[in-house]
Order: C-alpha cells, then structure tokens, then sequence
C-alpha cells in the first residue's frame, strides 16, 4: 500500500489543536451503531410504506428520536448472514465479491455450510445435489501474509485511523477464525477493543451467568472483558454501552475525532431478557419468547439513547454522525424469541439466511448533524458495501490506497442532498404521506446514485445442517422496483429457477410474475450474471457433474 | 475531586499541536515494564553487591541493554504479594494504609487468606491462634460508589489520562475481583485495555491451550483478547508484546504522549516453556522446571528488547522513560520451577510471600533518557507506593487532586541527578567496584530522598492454606542498613517476634542480631508501630483474646 494522504493536505495528520476541547478541522465525529439480526419491522420506526404490526410491539422511543434527526432510509440490505455484512463493512465489497458469503467458525479451516461449523462438524452428505463450494472460510484478513480461504484486504478502520480518527470496537467483530489476524479488531485498525473477536454471538447475555464465562457454560462464545459486570444485574447490551461511553471520555477530552463501532451483540439469540424491560412486554400479554426479544429490542434501543444522551451532555452532538443498521434479518427459523417460525418478519418474506426481503431489508437510519434533513425518507436502495466509500467521504478521506478493489458506492449525497430534495417536495405538496414519501425517487442528479443500480445478494450455501428451502443455495438482485431471486436447487428448471417480484407492488414477495415478465427475467439474470462472474464468486458444485452450478443467465 | 490542573497552566489539555508527529511539549513517554514474581537474581543484570550463581543462568541480554541506559535500582521493593504491589502503584499508598495486604480473589467478597480464595473456599480453622483480620479483600475500587471492603481511591493512570495521556495496559491487572469497578482498566483510567481483569494469573501461556480457553481448562483465568494467536505457536509473553506494540501505533503516529502499563502475566506459575528459548536451557543441563522458568525469564527479556527495538524504529526511543520492576519475589514454596523448595532466590531468604528480602526486594531499572547516566547503581531503598509520585512528577504533573492521601515519595531526582552524583564519585575514584557502588550513599542533598527513610511490608495474612512459618503473619521495615522483622506468630514472646538483620553485611538475613542491638530494635519497633497505627493496618485477631496481634513495639 502506498501511505495514505488525507484531503486536507496542508494539514497535519492531526485534529486537535484546539483548547476548546473540539477539533478544530471539521472532521465529524462517526458512530456506527450495529444491531445484530434485527428485523426491518423491530422497532417503531416505519421503514415501509405503512406501519405493520411488528412495528407496535417494541417500544423504541430513542430510535424515532434518531428518524426525527436523520434520514430513514427505507430499502437498506445487507446480506443473509452476519460474517458476510460485516466483512463488507470493512472492504467497501460485495460479499459475493469478498468469497466471504456465509458466516465464520470460530476456529480456523473449518467451513460452517452445511453446518456444524462452529464445532468443526461438517457435514457434506454424499446424497446431497450439490457439493460444497469453495469460499473463503477464513474470513478477512488484514494482514500482510496471506492466509488460505482468507481475504486480504485493507479495512475501514485503519484508514480512518490513519487518518487520524479515533477508532473505537466495542461489540461483536466477527470477522474471521481464532489463529488469524482477522480475529482481532486491533489488526482492523482498531485502536480500542472491547469485547470483540472470532465470536459470532455471546455465550450469555446474563451477567448473573457472568456473560459464558463460567466452567459449565463456557464453550468459546463466553464474552470477553465484561468481568466488571459479572454478577452485578446488568444485561450485556447495558454493559456494552457503558463500556462505549468510557472509551469516548479520552478522544472527547482531547477533541480528536472519533469513530465508534457499536456493534452490539443485541439481538441475536440466545433470546435472554433484558430485566428492565421483560416484565412490561409481558404485561401486554407477550408469551415468554416474545418478551424476552421485545425487552431485547428495548434494551439496544436504550443504548441508543444513553448514547445519544452521552453525545448531547458532552457537547458533541452536533459534530456526531450516527448510523444505525443492522447485520441481517431477522432470525426466524424457530420459535425461540416467539411467534410462528418463518413469519417474524411480517410483511416482509422469510428471515435471517435468505435473499427474500426478511433476510436483508434492514432498519438504517443516518444522521448526519446539519446536512440531512430530519424526519425524510429516503427510497434508493443501499447495500452494505456502500458504507465504506460513505464514511471516508463523510470524514473527508479522499485520496486512500486500498489493497481491494472495491464496489460500494457513497450514498453520502443521497443522505444530504437526497433530504433536502425531499423535504423540497413535501414543501412543494407533490408527497403527502407514508407511501408517496416511501415511493419517491431521488434523482441521479441530486444524491450521485443510480436508483435502479443492480444490489447483489448472494448465498450459495448450505446454512444449517437441516435444509432450509427458502434459505438454502440462493442469489438475489434487486434493480429499482423489480428483484430476481435465483433458486440454485432448481437451476435444471429455468421456470422454477428464477423467480420475479416487483418489490414496490408485493413487498412481501408473494407473486411470482417471472412470466409475465420474461425480458425483465432475462435482463435481471444477465445483470446478477455479470456481477458474480466479475467477482469470480462462489457456487455450489453439482455432484453429478463436478462442476459449478450454471450463472443465472446460463441455465 | 477538584478538576485537575496540570503543571503548564496555560496550555490546553492536548500534547500535540505540531505536524512532525512528535509533541510540542516535552513530556516524556513512559513505559512500566512490570514482570510478575520476578525474582532479584532472575537477571543477568546482578543487582546485588556481586554476580550470584542465579545472574548467570538466564541470558536477559536486554535487561543488560537497559541498564546500561538507565541506572540499576539495587534495593527496589515491593510488596511479598502481587495484588498490593499493583494497587500500590495506582494509589500511591502504602499497602498496609490500602489495607490491601494479600493477594486478591477472582469473585467478590471472598477473602483469600487461609487459602483458597479464587475458588470461594475458606479455611478459617478453629485450631489456629489467629482469626482472620478485616482488610480490603474487594480490592482498591476507583469508582464514586462505596463498596464493602475495598479501597476507594484516584488511580494513577487517571491522573494521567486526564493530563493528556494516552494510557495503555495490556496484561495482568489484578486490583480487584469480578463484578466491581475496579476489575477494568478502563475505569483505573486506561484509554485502552488488552487482556487485563480481575485474574491474577493465566490459565495457560501455551496458544495450543488457547491460553487457557478451552472447555477443559477453563476457571476464570483464561487469558481475553488473544484469538488471534490460538494455535499459533506464540507464548503469551510475546502476544501481549505484539499487541503492545499495536497499541503504541496510535499514540506515536499522532504525537500524544503515551503512558504503557505493559505488565507480563510472566513469570507466574504456571512455569509453561517458551519454545524460543527451552531446548538451549536443557541443553546447558538444566532439568525440565528450571527449563522451563529460565525460558520465561528469557521470554520477558526478548519483550523488552521488542519493545526498545520497536521505540528506536520509531523514533521515540529518546523521549520515552522505561521502569523494569517487578511486583513479588520469585516463587519458591515449591519445585515447579525446577530447583531446592525455598531457595530460587538464593542469597535472599525465602521468596513470593515473606516479608524476608527474597519476598520483598525487586529488579528495578529505571531509563529516563538524556537525565539518567547510564550503568550507575543507586542503593537508597525505594518502595511501590513511590513510583506514583514519581512518575507524575517526570509526566510534569505537579497539582492535582487524590481522593486518597499518599504515602510515596517521587524518586525522580535520586534517578537524575543521584546518577550524576554516582557517575561523579566514580570519576574520582571513589568508587571503584560494584560493591563499593552498591554501597554509595546518595545523600538527602541530591536525591530529596532520606537514604534513612522506613520502608514497610506487612502481611498479616495466611497466604495459602498449608502453614508457612517463614510467609505467614509477617511485618517489616528497613531503615538504612537495619531491617526489623516482626513474627507475629510469636507475639508472646519478643525474644523471638523481633528479629533484626543488617541487611548490608548480612543480605541473606541469616544472622538474628536482635540481641546485640536491643536499641536499634526499639527505635525499628517503634517506626514500624507508628507507621501501621497511623494507617490503621491490618492484623491478624487473637482468637484466645478477640483482641489484634499487638503492635511490634507493643509486645
């Protein structure tokens, strides 16, 4: 890599000359809040074209406080799984791209598709029509020696760093195997680390059962660096949070620019209750699962708010952007956090794992202190490869060398201008609600972003060692209002294999209008075709034959 | 606590306004190297007034390297246990007056003497002539809420964060035990945290046993934050050197100086080969545990000299102070590290305990560059709770604030200017050998230090739960050349409760002279008594009577 050269190139690599305790250069700071396999309708904040029911089940006061300030932006995705989004986080790719499309093991060599991965158990039934495929199982790496089924790659994080922010983990990382560079947040460019490493999710919420960290419930997912809170009533999400406030005294104090990684362990499963809140859920008549998630919900909502808080008592609010995302859908293969499985993610199809809407449509909130007009809703989609290029062009990093070659695209535009051109048409009357304001586009012109640009998802795994038909071996594009699903399983079937919705129309995926609209198919496959072919991304192997599964516009 | 001023009063709380990547102001970068039951003669560097047989079985060509930059602190204490040396050197206080005199436990409220603290279990036999005395066993508590039985007191690294600082720790932490705020570096006022908690030991220094975290060896001790390096072949001596050395990279590239508290779980039981170094030391003869222990000695020593290496490269070797301390005798109760029980520290008695000098008396070399001569040897005794002063005043912090009140006193000028004093008189030929420089006196003129002043141990404590005549219920102080030692098993009879040993002419304390100097005797009993009473120390209660051990100069 070449050294880096920050946009301000008179300047030192060096924001705080200033006694006023703020920088003096107009370097925001950047929180990235990252919620875990939370749904698109967990919270009170409407990301659809109508509030669904979901939407009235948690009470997420600080996250509608977040809308009023920023923008929501209602067709966010990320990818089905977690490793995936958050290694995209850190590259600027398509996971597609990265080789990295299902999530990681805890240990090294060890592929989870098909299963069993976290504890080395594989399973690769011999009866099976496809053979595993070769991906990068060894997550990222942002080292200089190369690693076998790892990606090399410089990540977000040491630029910023390098640029000198203040980089902050706290939380989940997840990006790669113990024994590997990747495990670590510090080699990401990290200069803090709380809690974060090879683990994809907590052993234990409960501080009562010392977060895992006890003999018998230990087993590699224990969290790390909570030991101040063992025993001590607290929920993982609150302990996290109050970890996260005291590593932003220093760079606040010192006014140098800061980036914090949030990324709570909230709310994937094990679904165990945050106390402050279950007992009100379950009042309303919510079965234990389902109060257990809904106190979850409200717990990482009030981690929101306690930061947000922390940001205004501190002064810094005004110079803070705040993203709020979450890693993928909701989980929704049983019924461990309540209700029917498959059908957490109402209106919304299937969950976690899949390329349906409920497996990648996210909540996304963006708030960007005197640039984005509060309260707009904002209808291009946005995948989670932009988010690089939009934090470096937030933070005012122009001219930075990667090892990668990237393909997000910043939507930094489309949060500013994008607000202010809405808010413009709400004055001008041409929106009058929910659904007009859900259905505006913003133009090429104004935000900088095609809104029909292709956003790839890409899952060409076995997740769980069970099959899961509408999970399992699957490829997604979404171009404007239309989205080509490509069911592997059936690609001996064209008929079968693709699959067409028109995701303005019929968000939850319902109607099949593949042929009705066969030119739409063909182009949509050519488009997801291109884009995985370019990436030399993974597919499973046919058995029968040893070779990949046919492109989508090959079959 | 009133807001802090630091000694520049005119300028802003920050360090680094200048674009060469260094600070403007010229406060020194500080490292405290600190190694855990480290024992006096477990160095080449040969503290004592000649080379012993121990100097010469490790190679510590690195401690050699520093000590000839620095001065060699030939009669540096600690406590006989690690948790008092640790907290000491936050607070600044003797441990006796924290009422911290023993080691701590992993969980709260579980008072580890008479043995087997970690695991909750107490022997508190009804047979013994003591009861258990009340002192801090929840450790020292920097947090602004009352808790039972710990110290609440303004840590060191606080002060110098909120100065500008940037404060790193990485390794063993040990203030406090789980579920209180002072098992977190981050509330000592670290900015930054690697792998410290309430653990005071590491289950493995092995990576094939994941440090510890795997499901067969876990207990509470498993080392955190090292996935990285599991399986990978690297001692935990040199992964927390790695990510030392990561740490740095932020401070140094933006100019802020940095306060690194890198202290070694090293060289603690378990006595677990470093393989860098093993096979030399059994090939020199040496049987498996001595091995093994010369292996770690040598593992710390190849971290030292990373670590200097790494400054030189940088650019910041010449700003950057180095302590090399350690914070108990080397263990000797037992043969895991190869040799006869009770005499690995030979010619000191005993080791990791015992207020007897192999408990007591520490490595200590101290490099503050352009103000220390190298090589020179300073004899006046210096004790854990000086190094608090010490280091704010070379940070250039002279007015701020303590909730506790502290007991040390700054060695900063012995350092500096009684290195030039001993460089002068080895000019002149006043000196002329390394006893004749062991025994120079630093006269009060120079050093603002009384060569004279009291330097007090006590350990009112049973340490484990078989008996240990030469370890338990111990006090003492040395007063120049005259060390008192108070049994106080023995409190009945004075004859054998106080022993006094010229430590000059007699280090091994092998010759009792208490009966020759009954005065010298009165005066030691008297300081010591005078310093536990003022502090309210600690002592072990009588069961016959209910009543405390008397005072020493109460018997």
């Amino acid at each position: 890599m070449k050294p880096l050269r920050i946009a301000f190139a008179t300047l030192p690599a060096l924001a705080a000359c200033s006694p006023t305790g703020k920088s003096s250069i107009d370097r925001p700071n950047i929180i990235f809040f990252l919620i875990d396999d939370n749904g698109w309708v967990d919270s009170q904040v409407a990301y659809g074209e109508e509030v669904y029911p979901y939407n009235l089940r948690y009470d997420t006061p600080n996250m509608l406080r977040l809308a009023e300030k920023g923008v929501i932006m209602t067709s966010a995705y990320a990818c089905p799984l977690s490793t995936p989004t958050r290694t995209a986080l850190m590259t600027g790719m398509n996971a597609a791209h990265e080789r990295i499309t299902t999530y990681g093991a805890l240990v090294r060599d060890t592929p989870t598709d098909a299963a069993g991965g976290t504890t080395g158990i594989i399973n690769d039934n011999p009866e099976d029509i496809f053979a595993r495929s070769d991906w990068n199982w060894n997550g990222l790496n942002p080292g200089d020696t190369v690693i076998d089924h790892a990606l090399q790659a410089t990540p977000l994080p040491r630029i910023l760093k390098e640029s000198g922010y203040f980089t902050i983990h706290v939380g989940k990382a997840h990006w790669a195997p113990a024994g590997t560079p990747g495990a670590s947040p510090y080699n990401m460019g990290f200069a803090v680390n709380v809690a974060g490493s090879n683990s994809g999710y907590p052993r234990s919420y409960l501080s009562e059962e010392n977060f895992g960290n006890t003999k018998d419930l230990w087993q590699g997912n224990a969290v790390m660096n909570m030991t101040e809170y063992y025993q001590s009533g607290t929920h993982l999400t609150d302990a996290l949070t109050k970890e996260a406030l005291k590593t932003l005294e220093y760079p606040i104090a010192e006014g140098i620019p800061f980036y914090l990684y949030l990324s709570h362990y909230g709310t994937h499963t094990p679904i165990q209750p945050d106390m402050r809140f279950y007992e009100k859920y379950r009042a309303r008549g919510m079965d234990d699962g389902q109060a257990r998630y809904a106190s979850m919900c409200e717990g990482i909502d009030r981690s929101l708010g306690d930061l947000m808080d922390f940001l205004e008592r501190k002064g810094v609010a005004d110079n803070t952007v705040i993203f709020l995302y979450a890693d993928n859908g909701g989980h929704s293969i049983d019924g461990r956090k309540g209700g029917i499985p498959h059908t957490q993610n109402t209106p919304l199809r299937e969950g976690k794992g899949s390329v349906y809407e409920g497996g990648i449509r996210e909540p996304l909130l963006v708030y960007w202190p005197g640039k984005t007009v509060g309260g707009m809703r904002i209808n291009t989609p946005v995948g989670p490869e932009d988010f690089f290029p939009t934090i470096l062009e937030m933070a005012g990093i122009q001219d930075y060398t990667t090892r990668q070659k990237t393909d997000g695209e910043s939507f930094a535009r489309l949060v500013t201008d994008g607000s202010v051109f809405a808010e413009k048409a709400l004055k001008e009357g041409r929106v009058t609600g929910q659904k007009e304001a859900n259905r505006l586009t913003i133009p090429q012109e104004v935000s900088g972003l095609d809104p029909q640009r292709p956003i790839v998802s890409h899952m060409p795994h076995q997740w769980r060692i069970e099959d899961q038909d509408e999970i399992d071996f699957m490829s997604a594009v979404r171009c404007g209002d239309w989205k080509l699903v490509y069911r592997m399983h059936a690609y001996q079937d064209r008929t079968k294999a693709l699959e067409l919705y028109n995701i303005r129309e019929d968000i939850g995926e319902k109607y099949n209008v593949a042929a009705q609209h066969p030119e739409i198919v063909a182009r949509l496959a050519k488009v997801l075709g291109d884009r995985l072919r370019s990436w030399n991304a993974s597919m499973p192997i046919v058995r029968a034959t040893g070779k990949p599964v046919p492109w989508p516009d090959e079959i």
